[in-house]
């Protein structure tokens, strides 16, 4: 019997590697001069480029150019499956309205009334363009529905994206990003997540003011855990309302927002392991508060940094911007805001062989055009990303297969 | 005899066209689905695309897409030209070094060692990656020499690159960026003014603490005034030291940073008609203070916004990442912001025939690919440009000429 011949990528003539080795918060185990070898979707080898040895054979060679090699940015909270804009709410916001969360219900509005043609064309749009800034892994939750029905459509479409894009997509459900009506919490448990569980890995609920209260967020993430579904929580973003010791009491996977995040709350969610997904395009599009990043590092929590990619808040799919915001406004290091972008990406997601450059780590690295890491936060607004490679395959850059560009509307 | 027939070119199917026709800092002159019509470089006619005459004869057309159509950006402040990177300074201080000027010097070694065409090669890099973004117009500055002989090569640079792309460049000499030792004040006046006048439309110097005082500020630019440059000045930035009121003692054409200008400095650039260029991304990349925006508004001042493009405070060339900074850190709303860096940037280099497409302006635009201009602070890091035209000629987007694509190193 024959078997397959190995997919094998080599990525060389890179002034650096990142491999996120180690285990604190600004370790990025570098390799200077790095190489990486993936086979079959999987790095079968990383270390200085002098120390390649010789006849690999039949291998595709990827040419860095001599820019620094990263893990692909695993964006762990976003909002991608949705119709229509708020361009018009964000414009008034910034004349001097406050933001309400009720705007949430524009966009609820909008997808119902969307064919699941036009929301896939939507969704893939915005993948696409998380890909072409390197964006390798993406967190996707439903929460534009809020019945059944186009909840389970939501996922649907988040599934149909997943097949049609090179993206690594984990899809949540988000059935309680708002509670409708005093019937819909029953509703949410008794017929939405019996239909909804079946497609989605995480569950969410935003408990904040003016949406789900702790005792209506704790009911919706148990009955999620009961069917199987990792648990996520939107906590203190609006006001400090005791999300963040209930993500600890339930050990969600991860805790985010956090801007209203106390001394207690940081320590209560490094003791439980709860990651803190930092989503500070937000905060910049809110002109709101930053949450206390150096207070979730200095109580040992680990941190995450995601987009938060919705069409009322932060629509943005670029990690590279983030990483600038963070280190303008989290206070961050480059080190920490890389690591955070990448491996803490990984552990919000639970998924350890993601965000890393290390051997038996999943294919996904980004090329940038500059000679280090820095190059992120050191170019703000600018594509420094000059490839990315999913699961071992180019999918932007030299080499890359002829795909539909990076565009939203 | 025959006169050469016209080139033309009609920009239609947009969502709406921003004119900034009006005087106020919010005055967008938005005409909704409209069309531009632009005959040998110039604005010839823009109102209503369903009022356009028919028979427009022989005409290239460029289609927005459904696209909101804006004046290409006036960048008012860059220091374009240099080789090297300080990214691991840049690195070193978001880790808690403080930013010292000194950094300058660093440089100024790298430029004075390279050959005229590293020069070249990459400042022309910039001025692509600053067109591909929708810059139309720039000041670039000198500054990097300190020596007769570099500031020369700066501002010739500059002029190979002004020739080599189709970006409008306005050269401004920077000899008083810093004084390297005592007698460089007299070296300046007698040696590099006469050298490098013939070279630049404007003259500057960085008033601030540990660059130059009032006093030596003001010498500099009344040398330069002398040679028919236009001054300018850097005011305010790390400090308060003077500068604004010696701006508007000496009637500049614009007072730049700003950061720590009070309310008497307000009071006194606004009388004296000097524009206040403010600088988002510096005190975004620094993590400083940001510039009184408000300050100025309120109290009539024109302000323009510009990147401050330069290897140590603020390395990106994209107007979008500034306009998307203002709205969220200097509180501008997305009229003012949009306004402040076309029509105010225009002002600043006092050019009032750029940053505008009424009848008669220079026909330089952007085509977005959203629907309104309020689109670039509302999806802040992403590449919402689609095309971009300059004196009528596309050179991004559908129909642009095959041209090196932007890049910095």
């Amino acid at each position: 019997m024959m078997t397959a011949p190995s997919r094998r990528l080599l990525v060389r003539n890179t002034s650096q590697v990142v491999t996120c080795e180690g285990r604190r918060p600004f370790d990025l185990g570098v390799v200077e001069h790095g190489s990486v070898l993936i086979e079959d979707g999987k790095v079968a080898w990383v270390g200085p480029e002098r120390r390649l040895r010789s006849g690999l054979g039949d291998v595709v060679e990827l040419d860095a150019g001599g820019g620094c090699v990263l893990p692909g940015f695993v964006d762990a909270h976003t909002h991608l499956a949705f119709v229509g804009d708020r361009a018009a709410e964000h414009q008034a916001r910034l004349r001097g309205d406050r933001y309400q969360t009720g705007g949430i219900m524009n966009t609820v509005s909008a997808t119902r009334a969307a064919t699941t043609e036009a929301l896939v064309s939507e969704t893939e749009a915005r993948a696409w363009s998380a890909l072409a800034s390197g964006t390798t892994t993406l967190e996707a939750k439903s929460g534009y529905g809020l019945d059944t029905a186009t909840e389970v459509r939501l996922l649907e479409v988040i599934a149909t994206v997943a097949e049609r894009t090179p993206l690594r997509i984990y899809p949540t459900f988000l059935g309680a990003h708002l509670l409708p009506d005093a019937d819909y919490l029953d509703l949410l448990v008794e017929e939405m997540l019996p239909a909804c569980a079946p497609l989605a890995e995480g569950c969410d609920a935003f408990c904040d003011l003016g949406a789900l209260t702790v005792a209506e967020a704790r009911k919706a993430l148990e009955a999620g855990k009961a069917h199987g579904l990792v648990p996520r929580l939107h906590a203190e973003e609006l006001a400090h309302t005791g999300g963040a010791l209930l993500a600890a009491e339930l050990s969600c996977a991860s805790a985010d927002h956090l801007v209203h995040a106390t001394e207690d709350d940081a320590r209560a969610l490094a003791f439980a392991g709860v990651v803190a997904v930092l989503l500070p395009a937000t905060s910049f599009c809110l002109r709101s508060a930053y949450a206390p990043a150096r207070r979730f590092l200095d109580r040992g929590a680990t941190i995450a940094l995601a987009t938060d990619c919705n069409p009322g808040t932060s629509y943005t799919t670029s990690m590279p911007f983030v990483i600038a915001v963070a280190c303008s406004e989290l206070r961050l290091s480059a080190e920490e805001a890389v690591r955070a972008a990448t491996a803490g990406g990984a552990a919000a997601l639970q998924r350890p062989e993601l965000g890393r450059l290390t051997v038996g780590s999943a294919g996904d690295l980004v090329v940038l055009a500059g000679e280090t890491y820095a190059d992120l936060a050191y170019h703000p607004g600018m594509d420094r990303v000059a490839a990315v490679v999913v699961d071992g395959e180019i999918v932007k850059g030299p080499g890359a297969a002829d795909r539909p560009s990076g565009e939203t509307t």
